[in-house]
């Protein structure tokens, strides 16, 4: 496989214009009784116009048989193997991008349960009998601001029990264990330095929870907080514009995608939460920027819920605002999934995802309507997602010859 | 590709249960007069259900062009990919498997010949104008049994010249060089310790050759041996209920294939020769088990004699019984070969081969018969034998999300 290395040698800034259309969880399985799935019942005929126009494929996210997350399936999509360990980002950093906390650089992040121990301090409940969201905002509260050898640590409430600890100083490192013990009538563990420099670290770390432990004492459910994950920010994904040579924007409403949009060098727009919304927004920005990242939430939602007619109904809708895209006529639109989420299955799914890539120098193929079964007989076949990054360059005309 | 590591964390054992059907050399090539394969001949209504109601694709077993040998084979579509080095079974522990010898872990095995030396030492022939196999029981007898440095040697024959050494004692290397000089005209060469640690074990394997020339003196034509293939055992594949978190089973009636299931960390059941027998077995044992690889061995045996039509009815002896099978209602079946045999060969092959995934989470494709043709163009196209693993486990819901 090519790497990001050998793209980068051969990739080039132009004026061409790459439109990046992901239905987030887009691929389905048929329902049981009409025998069709959630894609395959939408009524699209702007997606079947640009399918019979364009050369379509079924993506493979990760590998075969492997139900992708939303960090990993959106990096295969973006042009990183998500195999890869620098690909791989952290549980903090993604539990903060996933509730929109802005990270700057050299910050550290850490998953957090709020927990209870007994008088002994042996944990026997991990997750504090799952406290509401608004007591876990409360407790938070308590928490955050604590300043601790110049480290500032600032806590943020998840869904329940769960929150995210923040530590922003100098020359932090993330190399460093868990305290979680992940079983009850075990004590928290001391947080240790996974290597030489992450010494100051552990002791910051170990610092906060003594600390959290005295503000916290005497309350219940919530007694003790437990931490896992740690992550430094950045990431090491090598940015899209260094990679890629693009100018590339990111239209997405939900924080997750802002933020993994932001780790790989995406300027995050602002925006609405519709579809059309986000589309007027490429629209006001086109003249700006190169490549655009438009995140649709409401096809992995409704698959996650089950909801196989909601599935089909955002799907419809995506599809009535795409004119508005294709009048801008970019040089290329992509549309597809990050990964699979059937309603049937009411969560992400290791089906390979339905691929759309249209250009006037894609090279059509017989698929006349965007479909699992249709994109099953397309040209690319099934193909890995990281192909799709230099497909959509290359149609582009951003991608220099490979040799002499 | 996704390692074994990266399936291990994320696999996990369920109750859902994997029936794994392989059909030695499956795939066949046109015979002339008619213009269609053994499989396309054969009359096989159930496995044709099970494609239609399933995925279909032609699997690539090692690599395109590439025939694969038994071992290769059925390490590819177990999941492990044959090229890799640990994956590589050495060629006298697949002599001994072969033959149905119960290895013990340390033991080393090598492949010997019985030769001709003329009375300076020179090999005048490799095979010994390749005596019967009779002849080759009777000098094993002559040779077994020796004890050398408190090594334990026994040795067994094969077919006509060829017999196995098995080498059982403590810390015994098998990074040995060969003593057959491949050519007529030389001497046997003394066996070399390939690393530190073999000298121990070469100064066995030199002692014994020197023991069985004596013993072996005089007598015409074989009066000498030549060893090679040293392999320790067991392989450093590592086995199923560690990767995958499954408690597998193997039902197969021929000793290479129960030795091959046993490396990879198979049960192997006691089963009979036909194919009811085998299935059978599987339905005796269908609750203690979660993955029940069963082979069938005619297939193969037919295509190598260049039986075209023994082919074609040991298929749809197949066909007759997989009903057995699919009244278990398994959450998958996967029916597949691990190589093909046409008998227009009369030998393994490099083409790929047929595949069919039933499962009621499998996304159905347009196939409506199991046959090359039909498999060509399923939904998983062409695809690589070591994924077959990952796409048993998932439609089995056996593999939790990658990554966050």
């Amino acid at each position: 496989m090519i790497s990001l290395e050998q793209i980068r040698s051969i990739s080039k800034a132009t004026p061409s214009k790459i439109i990046f259309l992901v239905l987030d969880g887009l691929g389905g399985l048929p329902h049981p009784d009409p025998g069709v799935t959630e894609l395959e019942t939408a009524v699209t005929p702007n997606l079947d116009m640009l399918a019979r126009d364009g050369v379509c494929g079924l993506s493979v996210i990760v590998s075969a048989g492997i139900t992708p997350g939303s960090a990993p399936g959106h990096l295969a999509i973006f042009g990183y193997d998500p195999l890869i360990p620098q690909h791989q980002i952290g549980r903090g950093v993604l539990g903060a991008l996933g509730i929109g906390l802005e990270l700057r650089d050299g910050d550290a992040a850490a998953r957090g349960n709020f927990c209870t121990v007994d008088d002994g301090g042996l944990v026997t409940d991990r997750r504090a009998g799952r406290i509401s969201s608004e007591k876990c905002a409360e407790l938070c509260d308590m928490l955050t601001g604590m300043s601790v050898d110049d480290v500032d640590i600032s806590v943020h409430p998840e869904k329940e029990h769960r929150f995210v600890a923040i530590f922003r100083g100098k020359g932090l490192s993330s190399a460093l264990s868990d305290s979680d013990p992940q079983r009850v009538g075990l004590a928290p563990l001391d947080i240790q330095a996974l290597s030489p420099g992450a010494d100051t670290a552990a002791s910051v770390a170990n610092k906060f929870i003594a600390a959290a432990r005295e503000r916290l004492d005497g309350l219940q459910p919530a007694n003790m907080v437990l931490l896992r994950g740690f992550a430094k920010y950045p990431p090491e994904v090598p940015r899209m514009d260094e990679v890629f040579k693009l100018n590339p924007a990111a239209v997405a409403s939900y924080p997750m995608y802002r933020g993994l949009a932001r780790v790989v060098g995406m300027h995050v727009l602002d925006t609405g939460t519709t579809i059309e919304e986000e589309i007027t927004t490429v629209v006001e920005n086109y003249d700006v920027y190169d490549f655009f990242f438009i995140h649709v939430k409401g096809t992995d939602s409704a698959g996650e819920d089950g909801d196989f007619d909601r599935k089909v109904k955002v799907i419809e809708e995506v599809d009535a605002a795409l004119p508005l895209l294709t009048e801008l006529e970019p040089d290329v639109i992509v549309v597809t999934g990050d990964h699979s989420t059937p309603a049937l299955l009411k969560g992400h799914s290791w089906h390979p995802v339905p691929f759309l890539l249209y250009s006037k120098y894609c090279r059509r193929d017989g698929v006349e309507e965007f479909s699992e079964r249709a994109c099953a007989g397309g040209a690319l076949g099934n193909f890995p997602a990281v192909d799709i990054m230099p497909l959509a360059l290359a149609n582009a005309l951003k991608l220099d010859k490979y040799g002499a």
